[in-house]
Formats: C-alpha cells, sequence, structure tokens
C-alpha cells in the first residue's frame, strides 16, 4: 500500500475538518443542491471531455496508487546484470529458462524478443514504440484528474454567481443576506476542495509514477540491448547506473 | 451517436436548472440585453480572430461529435492483418480487389499507392505529411472552442463593468442596488457557463477526437509499410500492438 | 476587404455601445485622464518592449489585414501542375517566360532559382531559411497585439487602484462614493476592452493570417522542387494535396 | 541613446503621475513601510532565486538598454561582401588586414578562425554553441526582470493582507477604515507599477535585443561558412538577404 | 555559505515583520488552527504529490543550497588544460597519478573512463546520459518547490472560504465581523508568504544551482573529449570558452 498517498489525502482532510469544526457545526458546510451542481456539473463536464472508458479507466489507475508498491530499481539492475552473465556463459537463449521467473510483462516481453533472435536495433525500435504509447496512455490519467481539477472550481464559481445573483434580486430583508452568501460560497468551497485536495495531487502523483515506470522500461530495453550485442558486463553495469543516482549505484563487482 | 457527450452536457446543464430553479424562478437569469453582449460579443471577437469558413467549419465538427462513433482499433488491425496475409499470399496487386470493401478514406488511398507500386519510403513521407496536415486542421477546430472559452468570460467581464459602473453612478437610490448588481453579475454568469460548461470540454473532446484519429492513422500507415516489405506477419502484428494498450492485445495467430 | 474582421469588430463593438446606451448616457463611460492613462500608459510600455519600427509595422500590418484578400489555395496548386506540365515539355528555362504572369514575389523567387540552374537541396535550404525568418517576423507583429492585450488591463488596474486609493482617502462623504468608484473603474474597463475586443483578436488573426502564407509557401517549395526534379506530375499533385483538406483537392488530371 | 525605451518609460509614468495630482496630492500615495515591503521584499525573493553576481549583472544590461544603438544590418551585409570579394581576389589571408577596422568582437574572432585555416565545420560548430551560451546568459537577463515582475505584484499582496488583517483587527472605529484601507492597498499599487510599468516591459526589451543580437551573430556564421567555401557571391547575398524582410535587401550587385 | 540566499530570505521576513509590527502586535498574525490548515493541507498535498523519499530529499537539497559554495568555472577550465597538456606529454595513462587530486566526482569517473582506454563516443554517450537523468533528478527537487508554492495559497484560499462561511452564518453581531475576517484571511496570508516569500524563489534558486552544475558537467565532457582525441590545447581551450561570457575567458596562453 502507497502510505504516503494514504496519510497525505488523510492529513489534509483531517486537518480541514478540524479547522471547521472548531469554528461552529459541520452541518453548515453541507448542502446537497451545491454538492450536487459542483460534483454533478464537473463529472458532466469530464464525460464531454472524454469518453466514458477512459474516465473509468483513470479512476481504476486512481484506485491504484493507494495499493501500489513500486520494485527498487536497484533489484531490477541486478537482475538484468544476472541475465548478462548467464547469456555470456551460456548463450541467450539460456534466458528462456529465466523467464519464468520473471515478473514484468515488459521485460518478459524483451526477453521472448531477444531469445526469438530479433535484431537488437528492432528490439530497441519496437520496445521504444511501446514507451511512447504507454506513456501516452499514462498522460491520459494525469490529463484527466488536471480537467477536474479545472472544472470544479468553475463549477463552483458557476454556483456561487447562482446564488450570488439569487440573493440580490431579494435584498430587501437584510438578516437574510449572510446565511444567503454562506451557502453561495460552498459552492466555490467545494470546487477549491476537489480541485487542491483531491484532483491536483493526484495528478502529480500519476505523472510521478508514470515516469518511474518510463525509467523502469528504459532500463530494461538498455540491458537487454547490451545483452543482445554482448557488451562487457562492467561496461553494461557502467551504463545502466548512469540513469540513477550515485548513492544508489551498488556494483555486483565491487561487492 | 456519442452517449457520452450528448448525456455530459444534459447533467451539467440539468443540474444548472435545478439548482437555478429551487432557488428562484428561472427569468431572473434570463436578460436579453446581456445575452447579446456576451454570446454577439463574444462571436463578434472569434470572427476576428478566426476566417468565416473556420469557424463555420468548426461548428459543423462539432456536431459530429454528437453523432460519431469511432471503430474498434483491434478491428483495424486485424484488417490490416488479413491485407498482410492476402498479400503475402497472392502478392501486393490483389490489394486492389480488397479496397472495394474499406470504408476509411486513408486506408484506401494507402492502399491504393501500394497498388500503384510507390517505394514504401514514399508512401510514408507522403502520408506522414497527410498526417501532420489533419493534425493542424483538426487542430483548429479545437482551437477556436479553446478561443471561444478565453472570449466568453471577457465579454462577461466586459458586460459586468458597465453594469456596475451604470450601477455606482446612481447609488442614491439604495432600494435598486441589489437588483441592478444582480443584473451585472449575469453577463459574468453566462461567460461562465459558455466558457466551462459548453466551449472548454468541447475542445478537449475534438482534442481527443483528434488524437485518437491519428492513431488510427498511425497504424494504417505502419501496417501498409510493413506488407509493402513483406515483413513477417507476427513481427508486423507485434509492431501493431505496441502501439496499443497490453489488454485490448488479440492476437489473430494466438485463437 | 476582409469581411470577417470587419464584421466581427463591428458586432461587438456595436453590441457593447447598445447595452451602454440602453442602460444610461454613453457620456458616463468616457472620461478623458482615464483613458489617457490606459491607452497612454498600455503605448508607453509598449515601446519600451519594442523598437519603434516593430511597432508601427504592426500596426501597418494590423490595417493590412482589413484589406487583405487570400487567393485560395486550388489556384496555387493548379498553377504549379501547369508550371510542371510546361517544364518537362519545353524545359526548365521555359519557366523564365511564365514569370512575367507571377504575383507572388516568393514563388517568383523560387522560379527564378529554378531557371538559374540551383540545385533542388540549395533551392529547398535558402526558401526555409526565407520561410522561418518570415515566421520570426510575422510572430512579432501578433507579440505587439499579445502584448498589449496584457499591458492594457495592468494599466486599467494601476487606474482603478489610484482612484481608489484617492477615494478611500476622502471617504468622509459618503454620497461621492459611488460616482468615484465608477469613474474607479473606468479604467478596467477600458483595459479589458482594448484587451478582449481589439487586441487579443487582432493577435489571432495574424497568427493565422501567417499560417496560411506559410502554407501556400511551403507548398510552392515543394512543388518547385518536384519541377526541378522532373517527378512524375501525378505523385507531384498527391504530394500538393496531401497538405490540404481532402474536399479542396481538385485533381487537374480526373477531369 | 535608444529612444523608444525612454519615451515609454517617461510616457508611461508621466501620464500616471499627472492621473495621480489630478485626483488628490501626490503625497497619499508614498507610504515608506508600504515601499520599504514591496521594494525590499521583492529584493529579497530575488536574491534567493538569482546569484548577486546576475542580478547586477541584469541591471548593468538594463542601463545598456538606455544607451545601445544597433548597427543596421544592412551595413553587415555590406561589409560582409566586401569581405567575400576581397577574400576572392587576395586570398583567405587578406582578412588578416581588414580586421583591424572590424569592431563587433564576434565578427573579430570568426575571421581570426578563418584565417587561422580552420574547417568551415569547426568554425560553425564552435560559434554556434557560442551563440548557445549567449542565449541562454541574455535570457537570464530577461529571466530576472520577468521573476521580479511576478514577485512584485505577490509582495504587494501580502502587504495588502497585513494591511487588511491590522484594519479588520480594529474595525470599531468607522472613520478609520477609509484611509487604512487606502493604505493597505499601496503596496498593491507598488507592486504593480513595478511589475507592469517597470519589469515586464524590459524583460520584453531584453528578449527583442538578444534576439536581434542573435540574428546578427547568426548572419556573421553563415557570410564566414560562405566565404571560407569560396561561395559565388550572389549566391552568398541571396542566403544573407533570405534572413531579412524583402524591403530591407538592399542587393551590392544591382546598384 | 550562499549568502545570497541566507540575505535574500532574511532581508523579505525582516521587512514583513518590520511592516507587522509598525502596524500593531504580532500576536493578531498568528493563530494555530489557521497555520496547521495551511501548513498540515500543504504538507498532505505535497506527500499525495511526490513520494516520501523525493520530498524529503528536496529538503535536504534546499538545505544544501544555505552552505553551498559554487567553485568558479575559470579554475576547472584551467584544471582541463593542465590535463590536457599532461596527457599530451605523458600519455593518456598519466591522468591516472592526477586524479588523486580531483574532487568532483563526475570529472573522477570521466578520467577513469579515459584511463579505462573507452572510445570518445563511448565516454561522450556515457556521461551525457548521466547527465541528462541528473537534471530529472534535480528538476524533481525544484518541481517539489513550485508545487508547494502552488498548494499553500489553495489550502489558504481554503482556509479563508470556511472562514467566510462561519462568519456569515452568524452575521447577526456586526461587532464580530471585523475580528472574525481578519482570522479567515490569515491562512490567505500564510498561504502567500509560503509561497512567494519561501517556496518560489527556492524553487527557483534550485533550478539555477542545477543549470551551473549542467554547465560544469558538459565543459567536462567536452574537455575529456578533446583531450582523449588529442586535440590542440589551443583549439581545446577556444572551444570550452565558448561555454562562457567573453570577460570571463583568461587564457592559460597569452599569460
Amino acid at each position: 500500500m502507497d502510505l504516503s498517498t494514504v496519510l497525505g489525502i488523510g492529513a489534509a482532510f483531517g486537518l480541514m475538518l478540524m479547522a471547521i469544526i472548531q469554528g461552529g457545526p459541520l452541518s453548515i458546510f453541507i448542502n446537497i443542491p451545491s454538492i450536487m451542481i459542483v460534483v454533478g456539473g464537473t463529472f458532466g463536464n469530464t464525460l464531454v471531455h472524454y469518453p466514458f472508458g477512459d474516465v473509468f479507466e483513470a479512476l481504476k489507475v486512481a484506485k491504484k496508487t493507494f495499493l501500489y508498491k513500486e520494485t527498487p530499481i536497484n533489484d531490477l539492475i541486478g537482475q538484468l546484470m544476472q541475465f548478462a552473465n548467464k547469456a555470456r556463459k551460456e548463450g541467450i537463449l539460456a534466458l528462456q529458462g529465466a523467464m519464468t521467473s520473471v515478473e514484468d510483462d515488459f521485460l518478459k516481453k524483451a526477453m521472448q524478443m531477444a531469445v526469438d533472435g530479433q535484431e537488437p536495433e528492432t528490439l530497441r525500435g519496437m520496445l521504444n514504440t511501446e514507451i511512447e504509447y504507454i506513456q501516452i496512455r499514462h498522460g491520459k490519467g494525469a490529463d484527466i484528474f488536471t480537467s477536474i481539477a479545472a472544472y470544479a472550481p468553475a463549477m463552483g464559481m458557476v454556483g456561487t454567481l447562482i446564488g450570488l445573483v439569487q440573493m440580490l434580486q431579494k435584498l430587501s430583508d437584510p438578516s437574510s443576506i449572510g446565511p444567503a452568501m454562506a451557502v453561495a460560497l460552498l459552492t466555490t468551497f467545494y470546487g477549491a476542495v476537489i480541485a487542491n485536495i483531491v484532483c491536483a495531487p493526484m495528478a502529480g502523483k500519476l505523472k510521478n509514477r508514470s515516469a518511474s515506470e518510463v525509467l523502469t522500461k528504459t532500463l530494461i530495453i538498455e540491458g537487454m540491448q547490451s545483452i543482445l550485442s554482448g557488451e562487457n558486463p562492467r561496461i553494461m553495469e557502467q551504463k545502466l547506473h548512469a540513469f540513477i543516482a550515485p548513492k544508489l549505484r551498488q556494483s555486483t563487482f565491487k561487492k
């Protein structure tokens, strides 16, 4: 489970609720028509903007960010070095056997292509296309949350304008101004909460996830190409280490 | 018919109307001069910005988003694999016969060029130019809606400023302040609705449509080039699958 | 004359004036010091930002958008096809005679270079440099209008702040608050009008003009290079058609 | 002296002062603590953002924009054509003598490299690196002014918030509200003036200067490379003319 | 210690405190629930957006900007020229001995690769990958501060909306309006301070640091490649000087 996402959202919402309750009853912040115009309207905008399928896909991906655990990049480099040594000693076909222990589908595909005898350049080209379109698909998830983070405050403003116009039309009763304006502001409040506490950070998280997945896949391509071209394992390790921070580099040789 | 667009716009407008009616008569939100300054002014700005032709083209394209249904990308890959097998068995000229069953103009053109014996590189170059300029033309449609989404709130602000200045000049009668200000805010309200409930999501939809059309056409180019260069059908299928999500990949071989 | 620009600006201003007059005398929207601070200040900012020459050039170009009429792209393709046929039959030097009927300077220059016997690659390189720097120069025109559209509201805000500070300092006389605030808001109003009804759409128009001019010139380069390399006219026409929308493509062959 | 910068800033400030004085005493717009929080705070932000050296460099460069006079681009082309003719007649080494009359350091360096017998490609590579890093350094100057134009209004808002909070805490005395709010608004006013009348146009000017300097240097590289490769002077002139507007092109041949 | 960062932050905070104290007690600007909702909420958003590790890394890097001192770029060029002369006279292996005096890890790695006999192109490729991923990692630090600078004002607005709604609901007691509103504005104030006085300039500083580090590393790559290919030291120095401002160029030859 991704603790940082859960803690972060919990902290932000918890502190907000605390601030609300400390100042008065929570009930004055709950107004069904206001929730409907902001949540429903934003959902409507999103459905016009994106096809059904993409929106539900994005929600599914968002759920995954609460459960997902990244595999350390060092383990991947170690695994690739192991395959390199195996391929050097027993030939490239020996990777066939090693594939059963591999969980990552992308690495499996790359190994299958290597075992199938494809050229290093073909392998790189095809896998690069795959990375490029993975980025486009992942980008759409982040995009949808970014769009919601833009539509929610806009619908909040629409709701507040409606409330203001109605309030101003019956300004005769001054005692009703305060509560009417408070209700009018609620939609702006909902919009700000949806945008800033939920959707904007979520979009950021999805972008970060995508970036680290692309880094993983880029390392796999570099590694498999080194293996296919029978490069010196030390050079290969140096190449793979160039992608990560110096303090994360644990050589399999100097140990 | 594109249900998601229709439902989305319906939901957003419906919820907004509900919120309005619940708080008072709908009539206080209708003001002809305010509508004229926002809608007419925005239309004026748009005509200065874009030529007549482009604006009407954009409206036509927008209408299409309500009616359009995408063809599944899997069917296209299946069709391309079929052509590849046909071309391998009966020669490239056999595609001439298969062209009659093809509806997509771009695929038809690509096949005609292949049958005419053009080089794979010429075919790719010419079709890539075509995709590039399709993107530019489609981009203009989305651009126009994005511009309207920027002009409408600006005209709304101009209208509200006019109303405020007029109201402030005759501040002597306090009872008129409320309704006058309500009317002044209406243009801001119209601008926000036009921008956020209609134009911004519409611009987004057009961008998404363009992206999925470009993906379709890119697959056609890749596929036709594989066919022309007589590539192994399994490799060709792997190449085409690299463009789509793993769970959408249905091999014609493993079945 | 470019009707769309004239109609657009006319409609936006007309509707605005109508809304003003309907609500009270036009005179309350005219305030000389406010006009001076917004118009003069914006002009000052613009002169700091851009050299004299560029600003006057931009105004001249803007005037041209009221008078300019685009030549249809189909006629250009037809003309290029005609030259291709002439060159195929009578040799490239025959274009010398055809040049007298050509009005476009860029096409004339391209033909002169072809007649002078320059290599296709030199021709393409030199004309591409020319297009690149035409884009930079045109971009500056649009840039200047975009900058004015940013400076005018800023000067409007400065003016309104001046008015507000002065009003607040003498708050003792409540009856003067309304009119003083109305006057303070006028600079914001002027800034919004200059930015949104004049300059932003104008900048957009200049960008669109530049894009369509670049498309024309790109077609000329492609066409002349096809002619120079003696390409098959049908292929050449297909290449040129790839740049334009399918429904605009009128073949000179199928007729 | 760059008249346009001086006139522009003079006009903007003059009109603003006029508007102020016309409405009341200038003194109500001067408040030492407000000036300190906006000017000092902005300077503080800028020192955190950029190293000392860069900030002072930017101020020096800004001063130069008041004094600088551009050399006409036509003269440069004429000079390059002269060198081309000299090199054709007397050999490339003859440029050694011509170097004494050259003032521009970049042109001098290019000529020295040509005289030293460096390859056209080495010359282009090294000078392009130089242009690239000149752009980065110049860009930093514009960047600093752009940052100040962002920090000043932010500090203005911070100052206004401080004033508002203090005013609201002692709301009991209604007669003090007006003047207190006027003072609170002053920091917003200072921020807007610093950003919009000084820094944003200045950043624009620096960008324009950098662009025209890069154009000059690009022409020098193109010209020297033509000279080194002994290109036909007419072709060389055509190449150089491609960088500038048609109406500025004055051939040294047709005269 | 980086004096400019310390002085800058000190000046901005000092002037702000001065302005506060001059207008009333500091205590009215301190409100624990308001601090909790802005600081805690922003921290929560940031933890959703970025993994734990990246956030703590960013804080560590930020601390470094208070302590870090850049090495002058001239010394680096001098050092590289020294190595070039040594390598010319005593062979590339002589760099092994010189490595002990080198502190920079990147330069050490480049020298080790040269001594190990790697090809100039391999060296450039691997070190360029390293620079590219250093930029990505550094970029993340600046990114995190930029995100905080966006979340803090958003949380400030959420806090102010909560305060406003609660205040408007109990508008019956007019004397409480002022102080209640003052408290409501505090969260906006905190958000503005965190964003504009702390995080935005800090993000800028990190970007500048990253840029100057990349410049240093680019010079190392250029220099080592010149050394490996046995280039003339004068040419090598000219190449390295192309990266820096003319007035910083101190030749080791003309001295």
